[in-house]
């Protein structure tokens, strides 16, 4: 029963989170269970994706992930249990939610998660959290075995924009997360930048803004100052020292960042 | 020691939940302590009443839920404690939050909560949740007596407004949640609903815009159209189908909601 | 594996909270988490300095408490292990957070927390709530010897502010904390206001408006009046009954509240 079954969801402050909890430890009685994050923007497919990368590496391997950010529930939308042969479940509706997470994970096995018997007998049309995705981990905590999940499936969704383009000019991004402090985070990566430039050699432009060269840390940068860095989960993020980027170049999930090579002068 | 104690406060962000959770882990270590929801209205009792009714039957039957939306801290109201005879435990304020449980729990026994040994010696005036219900949930998960809290009481406070009023030409209720997706839940329950009309028979009046017959599900509703359902608490909810329907009809809980039958035409 | 680690960090909404759970769980498996606050204004060292000291008296003496309000993160500052002799553990960075603590535990001792053992392998300069604080954690609940952490230190960061100042006409603080309620909560303590004056021999000044006396709770005030009374961590703070003080008064964390001895009349 050591198993973390993790949540993930965009519900919000309110008491759904609380019921997912009352679901899974009425079928496994003594679970660990981990608020990952209940404020995804609502319906934010892609942030939900990015938050789950972000955090799955440093959670013990046994983890569940349950992810409800679910915009097309009730409607005729698959679930999916993915695999990791290592280790972690995550248990996410088949909206494109995973998309970054199976191509960093290439060995997994993704399956429609179909078995009426880990669900809850009266299932809710607009509440899969509870009547399905919560009883679903309390199985897998409990030792069910993953291929009962349903069939192996070969066509999960996947969605654009869930990693940067690279060009031989521009890396093309979006800011797919902005962190409690306004920081915006990027699904430009560290690998594409290194492949692309050396970090003085770049210039990064916010749509409002043009940033030169990049940061190690805030320290580098005046009070006040915008700058771009590589931040802890090895995407470019853009902040303000002592400052909320967010607020300042009035960016918001989606917004379009591009890296460009520095023209010589 | 693996009955859950489960919160259920309108103290928002910060830490009084947090020193409530200590002050249970230091009388019954090892506890497992669930966050129901923190979130509800200050002072929102019968929205608390409506948010316990709806978790409690998802939770472990021998489940300890801490209720403190508890706008007259200091005054002279008692302090309950309800226990129904197959199961969970409900501590809270006697002050009208467990009007709609005590409604459908006919068997529930109500009894004052006031056994000194079950508080912290010292005893503040403005943080019971402190030094009364957290200690109290502790002892109870310790496998204290429930007849040693206090007397039987037949009077507990009653509300007006948990649930809904049907009469031959209408219900009327109001809104008594607004879920984090902006929908808003009614004290209008499925069963008042079925006994008064078919689903296609009904328009629902929220004030700002009436809304001709019941949906099953988002889905069958157009994008940005109003609709009226029932949701998965069994209540009448209205929603906007892939927007906010609070902001739409600037609706707050309290708003009266009328369900007429149709005219013919 | 009993000792609650209890968590204190201004991560607000998301999912920086949820990947310390990860660390620790993922190196200290079954540990119990508590999320103490993760709502501390960002960068409010005194405010979460408050909090810390008002919370941990009610937590297990074994409980290790981990505080990352850390603007200087990515700096020189240094990462402190304070330690009482009859139970908790403190990690939080030398930043001022502990400067009240160390004055109520004048037996504790204060180590450096430096052990890199105790870290996790790649540690990121953006994020050491994630790569320090949270491992570090972990490894004293598995029993690591505190005497590993580092060397003792005699210089911690000593902040102004966190107590107020007396003087024979005045009692000069200010506010550190804002309820859930709006309730204003001050750095004024009860013993500094008991060496005083009697409670009805002060005045309070808010800055807006002046409150003769104090109230022993919200029900000797009319509904709608401003209130001053001894709160439940035994500081002075003010309130309005039935309202929300901090917006009535225009206040915020570390407004300037005097408090005076009456004039006869």
């Amino acid at each position: 029963m050591r198993a973390p079954i993790v949540l993930l969801t965009d519900f919000g402050d309110g008491y759904f989170q609380g019921v997912m909890k009352g679901v899974i430890l009425a079928r496994a009685p003594g679970a660990t269970i981990v608020d990952l994050d209940h404020h995804i923007t609502p319906g934010g497919i892609l942030q939900a994706g990015y938050v789950l990368r972000s955090a799955i590496t440093y959670f013990p391997p046994e983890s569940i992930f349950v992810c409800v950010v679910d915009p097309g529930v009730g409607s005729a939308r698959r679930r999916l249990l993915v695999e990791h042969p290592d280790g972690p479940f995550v248990i996410a509706p088949d909206n494109g939610l995973v998309t970054g997470l199976l191509r960093s994970w290439p060995r997994c096995v993704v399956r429609e998660l179909a078995n009426p018997a880990w669900f809850l007998p009266e299932v809710s049309a607009t509440f899969e959290g509870r009547s399905r995705f919560a009883p679903a981990a309390a199985a897998l905590a409990l030792g069910a075995r993953s291929a009962d999940a349903g069939v192996v499936l070969t066509d999960p969704v996947q969605l654009d924009g869930a990693e940067c383009r690279v060009s031989k000019s521009a890396i093309e991004g979006r800011v797919v997360y902005i962190d409690p402090f306004g920081n915006l985070v990027t699904t430009i990566d560290d690998a594409s930048l290194s492949a692309f430039a050396a970090p003085t050699a770049v210039t990064v432009d916010t749509g409002r803004s043009f940033i030169v060269g990049l940061s190690r840390s805030y320290s580098d940068a005046e009070p006040g100052a915008l700058l771009a860095y590589v931040g802890s989960t090895g995407h470019l993020e853009i902040g303000v020292r002592d400052g909320h980027a967010a607020e300042r170049l009035e960016a918001s999930i989606g917004t379009a960042i591009i890296v460009r090579k520095r023209t010589g002068s």
